[in-house]
């Protein structure tokens, strides 16, 4: 039996030469349908696409990176599926670099990693897009970057971002919280190096102030990114002569151990305590009662970004379409789910003995 | 002032000239304290390195990829950190692939994307690394790969792997779940596609039949890796006349889904109904009760893969240090949490009307 041709699949699906032609290119301009159709065709047919037909890329990898220090897994794998739909979009590819922001030698690092992979620019998650004198000594050295940052307005400094309004989004869950009645709502912080947890206090602080409840610092707790900080922080929270009655946590990660907090000291969520978190991971929706939170859409904001670095890197390849530049904002959207209801009136804190 | 050289770092930190070196190139031999003590030391003397006295490495790119397809994220960070870990130890970088494991195109997408971004060679994450014919089509094109397999034993077929024993850990949650006096246990598939499912499906029926209780199809439910679809799976199984006083997800996303359900029709778990999962994800610690579960060791497992990959690549580089290569087995161990108790008797199931 001959050996099926490009011809044969495109007889078989119904489609152009070219169809066939843009599928096994994987191009991203063939609709869901024909390319189903068309890999079906494919596989009845047994067909291989000859290398020297196919429309191989250049020899030069056009490939990005993403720089991450971050304690949560849900926030980095939403940003790497944001980026690589990117790249999927556009034919690069992504290497992935956790790294420690904390490091002085961090600018090295970097600057040695994209040169020895060869990187044609860089999406920098937050905390190190957030450090202005890292992002100055890149774009110095020349790297093309793209920032995902925290921040109320575009800085328009210069350096392309995609901006998260993030205080706007606390402000609002906090304001939810004392629609419900709450006046003691108890603050746990992500970590101080991340802009977006000082975003989220300032937010609930200015809630607070509009509504004219004075602002206990009691209420208020240091701490990271992370479920043993909520749940230690919580813990310390409850523990007060007068605690408090809602609990907002700086990320979901963070609500999810004031929960079990809650859980563990035999408290009923949202009757005994309301708790909101901020991201809308997968657990908020998965816990028991779900979780209040803010929807941050990581992932669109992530694509943004990598869509934005991408369209930076065309600029300056002279063959390929221009496309405008632009920095975006995102606003993360209140949602309330079970985890928040109404204040119950509490007995007065007990005299002292 | 002159310019702070290596010199003055050195003697700063109270270590060797060689020492500094080290931790500039990010060698993994170096102490954790006088990493950090060095590391002060550049940033109190602000050093920068030379790149030219900087041990810089090859032009050539030691890059290696993992491919993989998988709708669990825990799962998917889990692998990438462990591999990444390997990474560091030797000075690799990593690029991350999801594809469509069905797609008939497989081979040649990897192999253009290998050959383009200059990998050196590919961890293969399940279910493609399940697929032999897909192994021996890379294998035959020239791609050095490790595969992370579900196996209960070393298949020794000639193409290196890590593989998992998800058939014994399944037997002893089953095991523990009818010395727990369970005798109806239903069972959630994960997707047919990756042979963990039916590998833990195999484990759960011979658990079952040495105990000499009958397999009830009834109570086996197809699915996949999701939260949804534990959800879906639980609430079925609920709403039999005879609903079953335990229930296996073959993982944790599944369990979580079966928690959420129970927990939806005002169950009491684990007084009402017994839950296990498989995977030891963050989820198992964190939800309310903690799931009892089979710790699996995933980001060990990926360490591992890597090891095997950049030993193998090695070995083709006569230059390097020549390390044996050798397949390596990981079993599972049952974690005993708090959603799994006694079974309590239940009435006997409404006679029909």
């Amino acid at each position: 039996m001959r050996k099926p041709t490009i011809r044969d699949v495109a007889e078989r699906a119904k489609v152009s030469l070219k169809t066939v032609s843009r599928v096994i290119n994987n191009e991203p301009s063939v609709m869901q349908a024909t390319r189903a159709r068309v890999l079906h065709a494919i596989a009845e047919l047994d067909y291989e696409p000859d290398p020297s037909a196919r429309n191989l890329r250049s020899a030069t990898a056009f490939v990005i990176g993403v720089a991450y220090d971050n304690p949560n897994p849900y926030y980095i794998i939403s940003v790497q599926n944001g980026v690589l739909s990117a790249c999927r979009e556009t034919g690069f590819d992504l290497q992935i670099h956790p790294c420690d922001a904390s490091s002085p030698l961090l600018v090295n690092e970097l600057c040695d990693w994209m040169r020895r992979s060869r990187l044609a620019g860089l999406v920098l998650a937050p905390p190190m897009s957030e450090r202005m004198e890292l992002v100055e000594a890149l774009a110095s050295r020349g790297v093309k970057l793209v920032r995902i940052i925290a921040a109320a307005e575009d800085p328009q400094d210069g350096h392309p971002c995609v901006f998260v309004d993030d205080r706007d989004a606390a402000y609002e869950i906090t304001e939810h919280l004392v629609q419900l009645g709450h006046q003691r709502i108890g603050f746990l912080w992500g970590g101080q190096e991340h802009r977006s947890s000082s975003e989220r206090y300032l937010g609930y602080e200015k809630a607070l102030q509009d509504y004219g409840i004075t602002l206990d610092k009691h209420l208020v707790v240091p701490g990271d990114y992370t479920f043993d900080d909520g749940f230690r922080g919580a813990r310390r929270l409850l523990a007060l002569r007068d605690p408090p009655t809602a609990i907002f946590g700086s990320n979901d990660e963070i609500a999810a151990g004031v929960l079990a907090a809650a859980k563990s000291v035999g408290m009923n969520v949202p009757y005994d305590l309301s708790i909101a978190g901020f991201e809308d991971s997968p657990f908020s929706k998965q816990s028991w009662p779900p979780l209040t939170t803010a929807k941050q859409a990581t992932e669109e904001i992530a694509r943004h970004a990598a869509r934005l670095l991408i369209a930076q890197l065309r600029l300056d390849a002279p063959e390929a379409p221009v496309a405008a530049v632009h920095n975006h904002g995102f606003v993360p959207q209140l949602v309330v789910r079970g985890s928040t209801a109404p204040m119950r009136p509490r007995p007065p804190p007990a005299q002292d003995a």
